[in-house]
Parts: structure tokens; C-alpha cells; sequence
């Protein structure tokens, strides 16, 4: 969406509050108060059809009637009176379209929303909402909303789609000593969604880490690039990733995704950090906006406190980032501010005894340290130290050794004077913690930056030429017989125009012609029945294999033809497939499906036990970048069967890569016609030896 | 130990302070003026050599100076000085020593530490410390310590290991706002224990809840039984579980080990709950001193906003409790107290409109229904409420309903207000959080307590009849010649003793033998090298298996002794193992370690790539009762392994959870001789045909 015009909606120049009411309690009295208590330094125009003034100001009974330029609307009048004041508002040229009412898509009227959106588009206005709480913006000192005043001032701003949260939320910036710039709620997102927001927010000087509460998006692949194309740090909370979702998909692979695995995997691709809980929400929030990105895994933890620095020690491990001792130079260093029975291993414990100096100390010789990329100082409040000069060290030490680019967090655990002591160091740039674990994991978000941002500069050029043209072929031919069901031949034809090493597999359409292409393909082979009326051709005896002669591969046509009569008497049978019979190898499968957010969306995991029993897959939207198939790779629990366990040899990664890359394309080039398609199994060879596709299934979209 | 002397060291009714100081700033001044400050109602008598009076008191030179009885004695003079100190209470007939002094074990003075307990104990006093900070009681009105003041006052007790946490956690409480009665600083523990504590916390009425703060234990096995016998909830946080402890463990049970799954294990076994981070104990103690334990699954989460009910769900499924839907009669009722937008299903929306009366009437009306066995009441602040009187209403619901024994946790998300309200509310009892999912957490640990008390509450009996004294004398002969490492076929005897299915093993000494015996075993059978100096046999070309018919036992045994004395000239054999051959069946591996905390100790896992590849094991400290045998097969990700997957029929769960359940009876009977064991692999096979032990191997504790 144009800047302009988001500017236009988000920072207007002058306001109408369409529905204002002179009677306090009512929305319309609460946003023309909340605009003149916030300060906002343009014009105010309050319309109402029978008041006359309202908290001082002018009232005008129709936007049309304003003397003057209005920039945007909030509208707060019912919803069947919505669609004539936006009709209104276009012809007064506003720009911005604030919809605070409710009642429209959340309600059932879809029709009544899909109207004041044409509408608002006819005119060239951007609509925020409706069904929302408002803007609010302590830069612009903007409270465009009914949330009764503006957030704590910070540099980070929060787009949420629910309005109760907002609300909450604004209050809960004071409690919590997190600071916002803006609060947007964006409620049913009929026209402007979260990637507008995300990209005008990127633009934004007072911004500087974009926080979401996300309930569902709408353009999954919009949100992903406009995240991508972001340059700071983002971080969201899904909420509903609870099973129900997930339980109503039908095919396999779709059973196995569900929202928690798909928005995580999108999250990743998009370099968003998540948030696993609104507390967590908060503190990530808080470290992301005020420090850097941690480029290296070197954490130091400084501590007075053993037990706060086991603690910080378990939670370094457990959220990903575990700590290393430090180099031998900076032990010795740093066993200059500690008594004989401190540690400076990793965590450096300066022991209860330390005090100002010592923390200055060790704060400022390590940040200053090449080896040290990141940083948590711990405090446990003493009966013999005062929490605020320890901040006011720490500060100093940070500030004297003169080091940028590196974070720093920092956690007191203790009563009131560490509170206290703790808000002054946030207001000076350095993210605190009422627990060690926290300040860990808030750390861990920047370190988690860092690592996404360079996964999302890499390229994601096909990693093969592929024939869109020949796959589509196919698809017109399937679609000409009615039907949705490739068979395997088919499939296949598709998966061999996208470069993917599929068994060789012809179809034999006689008896003659079955023993004909066996002795073209080499024996031993494998024969199946081809029937778009026969899925399961193993049930329906439809399958042999490791046929080694002409005189099994006769008998094999008759018994395969005879046993699907059987089966299925009225099947349409298009012939037997003759196919090289694969070595042995690694089984895996690939599949994919077309989430309803996301699009084609892929999956990748072992097979046998491990997607059966263990549901040991994971899950990338479409395409994937050679560098995020190699992590798919890693990121199962079975990993190190592709890495060669008990004896065995490394199995063909790269070749997998590369199959994961051109299969992600097939989808995606295909994402108008593909409803789901799976490769299983696919036997994974040694280093070197690459990889077959071993059977291939694809269903297309109903149309 | 003797309850009354924990009270007379614990809740003293006279107390000495040696080492007492007139001067500002020292431990020694700061305890004396602790103990006037906190109203301690007992005498007071301060000791010094030097002094003659500190903060109005009289000082004595000596202990024994004092011409009144005193029941305990705060410490804090120099370590070298506390023998002659201890050894003058002692002689002075003190009951109780609080010895605050550190430089002991932990600076390496073991042999000190040993010495003031042999002192103490000779006098038949209890001694808590050294190097601890002290203990704290509201009820008793006593701060013996150098905290700075009593905690926020409470019902919950604690327990802790690091003395600087004792500190900050004291002054969190009032930040927190959880409170306690209670906490005890137990350093080095010398003499008291944790275990200890326990015991007799569980018997003071001022104490509902027990918490432990835990770095490492020193008897692991009275920690459980003391917890088992507790009739009050406990919550323990594990400090130290990072990855460098089972690193250092050598065998291969002992590496899949390490702190984390073993203290896990532990807590479980012991009915103890579990905290995951310093925040999550604070919380889950507040909801454990307060409610009562959650007695079914059905929770009901009533919320004025959509997102924190969502947030809610999710939380409630990723603790282990998922919601599910209210029955139609109670959502029927339900839909009164809302507007027709809203949601009767669970969570409970009563939306954004929802005043006092909503809330009021929802939660009289769910607590009351039998359905419910728990509740988690979410409010967002909005514009339109009062958070106090939203509290005040849901205090007044839930005692107008007069339910009791079921629990109610609260989550008000907001600002200042909402702290204040959720401060009146845990005033009155009701334990309330910053977030929701905070919330759900807290009555989840309610929900594990019952579950844990159960539990605890199975019978331990052995579930075969044992033979320890024939596994003993397969031991001694061992032991006669010098060896530590069992043959397969002697450890087979020990298994054969304690009613574990092993496949039939017989020791031939000659060929003919071999086949005598093979004859008598019956065909096929499989044959193995018989040598202590032979550890892996087929690597020595010491195993044949599938042997038919005699020809191939002749072949087999000459073949075997062939390759033996090639592997290894000097290799003593016993002879060759002639062994029924065990169908496949599905493989298992049980494991035992000796843990050094809590002794005996097993291990289960399914064979293959799930133990080798996953690490899918899971422990119990043995022994192990037969319910606890089941839980661990259904632990594993591979138990639907042993439910039967792709079309196989179910294993023999319950003949497995028998030998499980006999294994941990083996270990633990000769826990003083048996360093680890393990039985690898088992084969399982389908329900009612039981299970083998193919292979079987224990190693000896140096001795």
C-alpha cells in the first residue's frame, strides 16, 4: 500500500470524528477527548447530525460540512450508517479511513464490510479495521482511539488484531516498563493488513522493532515479504496454534502441519522472531528495540550470585545459545575483580562479596573483549549493595568502554530498590529482567536476529531448469478427463519437468509392450497397475516387484490386470507401469499441501517410523532456498540417520538439498492447479550417489 | 531427625548470637539487630569476648556464660574459630546450631565441616549450614539470618541451597507479591537436609506448600521417601541441568542420563512438582499455598477478550491439559451472561461488555457444576470496567457458590489498577498473574499435584518372587576371581533369579557337550564366546546364530574357539554359550545405572535408532511399581511402538512393565555390588506371548 497514503491514515494532519457524542462513556465522546488530552497538534472536527459542541470544540452535522481539509476519519457511528459516511468522506477527499465501529466480517456481514471497502477503494482511501480499538502514536502524540491514554514511550511499535488486548496491553506498558511508539489495532483487516503495516513501520524514524499479535493473516505470502524485505527486527505472537486446527485437515501431510508448525516455518522464512507467550512477547519486545544484533554464540554471563548464574547457565542451553568458558587471557583478566573463591570461567561469578567496582570492572573489561559477542549481567540484591549504584556502574562501564554493536541485558532479582534500579537502566537503553532466565532468552531474540537475517538474504533462485510448459501439459490432459487424481505415470512426467530424479516408469499397454520396456529399462523391474480409479494400488494387488525375466514380467501383466478386475470391476485401466526397481536406500518423503494462509507450502521427513509414528517432519513454505532445505534437513529428530549413524556412510545431502529446492518450485510454479502431492518413498543414496523418487502421487484443486 | 529438635533449632525460645558485633555493617551486628527488629519474642544473647553491650543488649564473653538456658546458637564467627564455638554450645547444652560462617566444604575444607558435625553430633545437636544466610519465620516472628526483613507474609515455606537467592528472593516477595512463612537457608548441609526440612515443614502448621530451591542433593534416596510421605504439595526448581554433567558419565545408560532426566525421574517418583524457571516457582507456589489440588481434566477458562482466551487455550494444551468443550446444559446457562456474540463453548467470551455482574454471575454459576474441576478467570482491562470491582465480584462469586476443593486461578492483563485488584485477590486467597498463560500454568501444577499424590500412592511391592540369595553367590564367585564384568551367561543367572524371562543359556565345554546341549535347548539355537576378557563378541567372531542341526553346532564351536584365540591369544574361555534361539520380536533395551544421588537407577528405551539415533529413553529411580513401569512405556515418542503401528498387533505391555518392574527390584537389591546393567536387546512380542531377554550384561562396583 502507497506511504503516502498510509501516512495520510496513521499521522493525518487533521482529524474528523464521524459519530463523536457529547455524552461521556459513549466511543464517539472517549476518541475526541483521547485526541485533545494526547496533544495532537492538528484540528479536531467532531461530527454529530444534533450536537453543536462537543468538549469545546465545533461540531459540524456532516464531514461534507467541515470548512476545511480533513486528512482522516475515525468512524464510529453503527454499522449500517458506515457505508454512507465513507461515501461521504470520499467525496470530502479524505484519506484515511480510522473504523472503530463493529458489526461487519467478526458478525457474519462480510457483505456489509466487502461494501465499505469498495467504497473506500473507489475514492482511493486507505481503510483501517473495522472492528478495531484505534491508533495510537506517542510520537506524533496521537491517541486516535478509545484506549483511555497513550502507552509508556518507547521506540518499538505493536500492531495487534485484537482490540481488547490492545487496550490492556496499553496499560500493562507502565506495569511492565515496556516502551511503544505506536499501538495499532488492526482488527478484521478489510483493507489495510499487517504487511502494509509492517513496511510503512520499517519506514518509520521512531520505530525501531516491530512487534505483532497475530490471530490469523489473510495473505500469508504478502506478510512474508514484506517482512523479508523489512531491516528490523520483527517479532510476533501466534495465537491459536491449539490441535483443533490442525485435526480438520484431511490429507496426510496437511494432518501433520497445523497452524503452529506452518506459521513457525513461515515465521523463519519471513526472518520474524517468535514469541512464545505474551510475557515473552514483552521482554523480546524489549531487547529487540533498544540493542543490537548478537553476531557471534559467545555469551558472557556476569553474576554476584552462583545460583542466579546456574540458573542463567540452563537457560542459555535450553533456549539454544549454550555457553563456552571463556578464553584463558580473559579468565586471568577477569580474576582481578573477584575474591580467590570466585569463578571466571563462564558464568564469572564475582561472588556476593562483589560490589560497584568490581561489577564496573569486569562489565567493562569484558564487553571490550574480541571474543565476547554478547552479554548478561546478573545481580542478586545484597544486604551490603545498593541496587541503583550497581545499575549506575553497569551503565558507566558499558558507556566508558566505548563498544557498539554489542547487547547487553541484564537482570536484579530482589524487592523494590532492583525495580527501581532496573526502570533507570531501561531508560537508558539497556533491556532489565526480574529473572535471569529472561534477561537469557531476551538476549537469545537478538543472537535469533542475527542468524535470520542472514537465512533471509540468502537467494532463492531455482536450483534447476524446469519445464513449466510440458507440466502443464499433463495437468490440461488430466483436467480434460475430469479428473483430480494423477496416476503415478502422470505424476511423475510432472516431477521429471522440475529435474527431480524420478525411478524410470513407462506404461505398458499389453502384454508385449510390458515385456518390451522391461528389457528397454533393465531388469530387475517393478510393475503397477495404472488406474485413475485405483489409489491403493498395493490393496488392490496391483504392485510386484523385483521381476528378474521376460516370463515374470508376462506373468505379472496378467496377474496385475486380473486382480484389478477384481478389485475394482468397474475401474478405468489405463495399463501397467513398468519401472526400475531402485536400490535400496534411506527412505524419505516429501510432501506438500496448499495452506489456506501460506499457499503450497512443503513438507520433508524420514519415512517409516519416523513420519508415522513420530510425526518427526517439518514444514517450509514455497520455494526453499538451498541453504533452507540443508537446515530442513537438520532440523528433524532423525537427522543423524542423513548423517550416517551404526557404521553406515553420510547419506546424499546435497543431492536431497536439491531435490527439497526444485520440488518447493514445482509446487509453487503449479500452487494455481496443486491441491496436494507427495514423493514416497524417495531412497536417499550415499554421499555422491544421490537420490530416486520411488513412487509420486499429486491431486490437483477442485475448479 | 528428631522433630523436636528441628523445633528447637528452628523456632529456638532462647537464642545466642556468637560472634556477635557492635559494629554496623558485620554479619554479627546485622543478626542481633534482625532479631530485635523482626519482634522475636525469646531472649537474645548476644556473645563477644570483646563487647559488653550491643543494641541495648548485654554481651558475655562465652556461651556458657550465659546464666539462662539457650535452645540455639546463630554462628558467625570465623571458620576456624566454630569447633570451639560448637564444642562450647555443646557443653553449654544449645539444641540447635545456625551456622552462618562459610569456608567448609565449599571452599575446600571438608575436613572442618567434618569436624563441627562430629562435635554436634556428640552433644546431640542439630546443626543447619554452614555458609548459609539463615532462617526467616513470620509465624515465629524470628529473623535469625543477615536478610534484611522477614518475607511478604504467606503460607508457602522455602527451602534453599544458595544463600544470595535466599536474599533477592526475600526482598521479591513484596515485588512478586508472594508470600511465605517460612525460608531456610541450608547451604552446605552438613547435617540438616533437605530431606530433613521436608519432614518437618510438612508437620508445621504455618506452612501449605513446600519450596525447594535445589543445586544438587546429597541423598537422593531419603529426599524421595521424605517427599512420598509429605502430606503438603511441594514444588522444587532444579538449578544445574545443563549438558557438562552427563558429558563426564561413562557408560552408555550413564550418558543418556544426565541431571535433568534423572532429577525429573526423581521428582516425579517422589510426588514433587516441578518448576521450569525462578518466575514459574514463584508462580506455581502462590497457586499451590493457596488452592486446593485440581481434582479431573475438565477446566473452564472464563475472559471478557478473545485473545487472551485464545492465548489461554493454547497455554492449557502445551501444559498438558487441553480444554474441552462446556456440556450443552452448562453453555445453555452460560449464554445468559453474555451477548449474543459472544461464546459459551470454552473459554467462556463473555466479550468486552462484560461488567461485574457478568463475571459475578458466570463464575457463581461454572464453579458450581459438577463438569468443572478447576477455573482460570481472565479479564482484560478495558475503559468501560474497574479492575477492583471486577475482583471484588469474583471474590464474592466464588463465596457465594461456597464450592470448595476446587481450584481458581486469575489473570488480569492491564495496568496499574489490575495490579492493585490482583494484590486484593491474593489477599483473599485467589492467586492471581500478569498473564494468561501464567495462569494456566499455575493451576496445571494443582492438576500434576493430584495426579503426582496418586501416584505416590501405588504400592511398591516386587512383582515376582526374587532370589537375591542365588544372585549373590553368582556375585561372589565373581568377586573370588577378581573380575568385575559379568560373563552373558553368569549375569543371566542373576536375571534368572529375579524372574526376568532371559532365553535359555547353557555353557558347553567341549563340543560335545555343545551339542548335547543344543539337543536338549532344541534347534535353532544361537552360540557365543564364553570369556571375561571377550567384551564384544561378534567383533571376535565369537557369535553364530540360527544354527540348525548338530553338524553346524560342531562347526560353530570349533569355529568360535578358532576365532577367540586369534582375537585374543591370551584370553581366558570359559567356554561357549549355547542358546535358544529367541524369534524377532519387537527390541527394547533396559539399562541401570548407579547414580551417584540417587543410587540405583533404570533406564527404558526401544531399541534401534530410537536409542541410538533419539535418545528416546526415559529413567526411574528403581524401584519402580508397576503403574510407574507403565507410564514409562507410554513416556517414550516410540510408544505407539508398543500399541502396534502399521497393522501389528499390540506388544505385551504388561509383561514388559512386570519385567521392568522385576529389573528395578534386581538393581536395587544389589545396589551395594552392581555398578550398571543392562538387558539389550529384549524382545517383545505380541500381547499374552510375553518377552526374552537375548542378551544380558552387568558390571561390578570397584570396590
Amino acid at each position: 500500500m502507497d506511504h503516502e497514503l498510509l501516512n495520510q491514515l496513521l499521522k493525518p494532519k487533521t482529524i474528523a470524528v464521524v459519530g463523536a457524542s457529547s455524552v461521556p462513556g459513549k466511543i464517539g465522546y472517549t476518541v475526541v477527548d483521547n485526541l485533545l488530552k494526547s496533544g495532537y497538534s492538528g484540528e479536531v472536527y467532531p461530527i454529530n447530525p444534533t450536537a453543536t459542541e462537543i468538549l469545546g470544540l465545533k461540531v459540524y452535522p456532516n464531514i461534507k460540512d467541515v470548512p476545511a481539509y480533513v486528512e482522516a476519519a475515525v468512524i464510529t457511528v453503527p454499522a449500517k450508517a458506515v457505508p454512507q459516511v465513507i461515501e461521504d468522506c470520499g467525496q470530502k477527499k479524505v484519506k484515511g479511513l480510522i473504523v472503530i465501529t463493529s458489526g461487519f466480517a467478526e458478525s457474519g456481514r462480510r457483505d456489509l464490510e466487502d461494501q465499505i471497502v469498495e467504497i473506500a477503494h473507489r475514492y482511493g482511501m486507505a481503510l483501517l479495521g473495522p472492528n478495531i480499538v484505534g491508533t495510537l502514536s506517542n510520537s506524533d502524540k496521537l491517541n486516535a482511539s478509545f484506549a483511555p491514554f497513550l502507552p509508556l514511550n518507547g521506540k518499538a511499535s505493536l500492531v495487534t488484531q485484537s482490540g481488547a488486548l490492545l487496550i490492556a496491553i496499553d496499560a500493562a506498558t507502565y506495569t511492565r516498563n515496556v516502551g511503544f511508539d505506536k499501538l495499532v489495532s488492526i482488527g478484521n483487516m478489510a483493507d489495510v493488513n499487517i504487511a502494509d503495516l509492517v513496511t510503512w513501520l520499517d519506514d518509520d524514524p521512531n520505530t525501531t522493532c516491530i512487534s505483532l499479535y497475530i490471530e490469523g493473516l489473510r495473505d500469508g505470502r504478502q506478510f512474508i515479504e514484506a517482512c523479508q524485505h523489512a531491516h528490523k527486527p520483527i517479532i510476533a505472537l501466534k495465537a491459536g496454534v491449539s490441535a483443533h486446527g490442525a485435526a480438520a485437515a484431511a490429507s496426510h501431510t496437511g494432518s501433520l502441519a497445523g497452524a503452529a508448525k506452518v506459521y513457525g516455518a513461515a515465521f523463519q522464512q519471513a526472518g520474524v522472531i517468535g514469541a512464545s507467550d505474551l510475557s515473552n512477547l514483552f521482554d523480546r519486545t524489549l531487547a529487540l528495540s533498544l540493542q543490537p544484533p548478537m553476531k557471534g554464540d559467545n555469551l558472557i554471563i556476569i553474576t554476584n550470585g552462583g545460583g542466579v548464574g546456574v540458573l542463567a547457565t540452563d537457560a542459555a542451553e535450553k533456549f539454544g545459545l549454550p555457553l563456552k568458558f571463556a578464553p584463558e587471557e580473559v579468565q586471568n583478566e577477569l580474576k582481578k575483580y573477584m575474591p580467590e573463591f570466585g569463578s571466571a570461567k563462564n558464568p564469572i561469578d564475582l561472588t556476593g562479596q562483589a560490589g560497584n567496582e568490581w561489577y564496573y570492572d569486569a562489565v567493562r573489561y569484558a564487553i571490550a573483549q574480541p571474543w565476547v559477542d554478547g552479554m548478561v549481567v546478573l545481580y542478586c540484591e545484597t544486604a551490603i549493595t545498593n541496587p541503583t549504584e550497581i545499575a549506575h556502574g553497569i551503565e558507566k562501564a558499558l558507556k566508558d568502554a566505548g563498544i557498539h554493536g554489542k547487547p547487553v541485558t541484564v537482570s536484579f532479582v530482589g524487592g523494590e530498590k532492583s525495580v527501581a534500579a532496573m526502570s533507570e537502566l531501561i531508560k537508558v537503553g539497556i533491556p532489565a529482567y526480574q529473572a535471569p532466565d529472561m534477561a537469557v532468552n531476551a538476549i537469545v531474540s537478538l543472537r535469533e536476529y542475527e542468524n535470520l537475517s542472514h537465512m533471509v538474504a540468502e537467494s532463492a533462485a531455482p536450483c534447476a531448469p524446469s519445464n513449466q510448459a510440458a507440466a502443464r501439459e499433463v495437468i490440461a490432459r488430466v483436467r480434460e478427463q475430469q479428473r483430480l487424481t494423477l496416476t503415478e505415470i502422470e505424476a511423475k512426467e510432472i516431477f521429471l519437468a522440475y529435474g527431480l530424479p524420478i525411478t524410470r516408469t513407462l506404461l505398458a499397454k499389453s502384454e508385449n509392450e510390458a515385456v518390451e520396456l522391461a528389457q528397454k529399462i533393465g531388469f530387475p523391474v517393478v510393475m503397477k497397475i495404472v488406474s485413475p480409479d485405483i489409489l491403493h494400488k498395493s490393496d488392490a494387488g496391483g504392485v510386484r516387484v523385483n521381476l528378474k525375466d521376460t516370463a515374470s514380467v508376462r506373468e505379472a501383466y496378467r496377474t496385475i490386470l486380473t486382480n484389478a478386475k477384481n478389485y475394482k470391476a468397474e475401474a478405468k485401466i489405463h495399463g501397467v507401469a513398468i519401472q526400475e526397481m531402485a536400490p535400496w536406500g534411506t527412505e524419505v518423503i516429501l510432501g506438500s499441501v496448499n495452506d489456506p494462509t501460506f499457499g503450497p507450502t512443503m513438507m520433508f521427513g524420514l519415512g517409516g517410523i519416523f513420519v508415522e509414528v513420530l510425526k518427526d517432519v517439518t514444514f517450509r513454505v514455497a520455494p526453499v532456498t538451498r541453504g533452507q532445505a540443508l537446515r530442513m534437513l537438520g532440523e528433524i529428530r532423525g537427522a543423524p540417520i542423513l548423517s550416517g549413524v551404526r557404521g553406515e556412510s553420510p547419506r546424499d545431502r546435497e543431492a536431497l538439498a536439491e531435490v527439497l529446492c526444485n520440488y518447493s518450485h514445482m509446487i509453487l510454479d503449479l500452487g494455481d492447479e496443486i491441491a496436494e502431492s507427495d514423493a514416497n518413498p524417495v531412497l536417499v543414496y550415499e554421499e555422491g550417489r544421490g537420490l530416486k523418487v520411488a513412487d509420486a502421487r499429486i491431486i490437483l484443486k477442485k475448479k
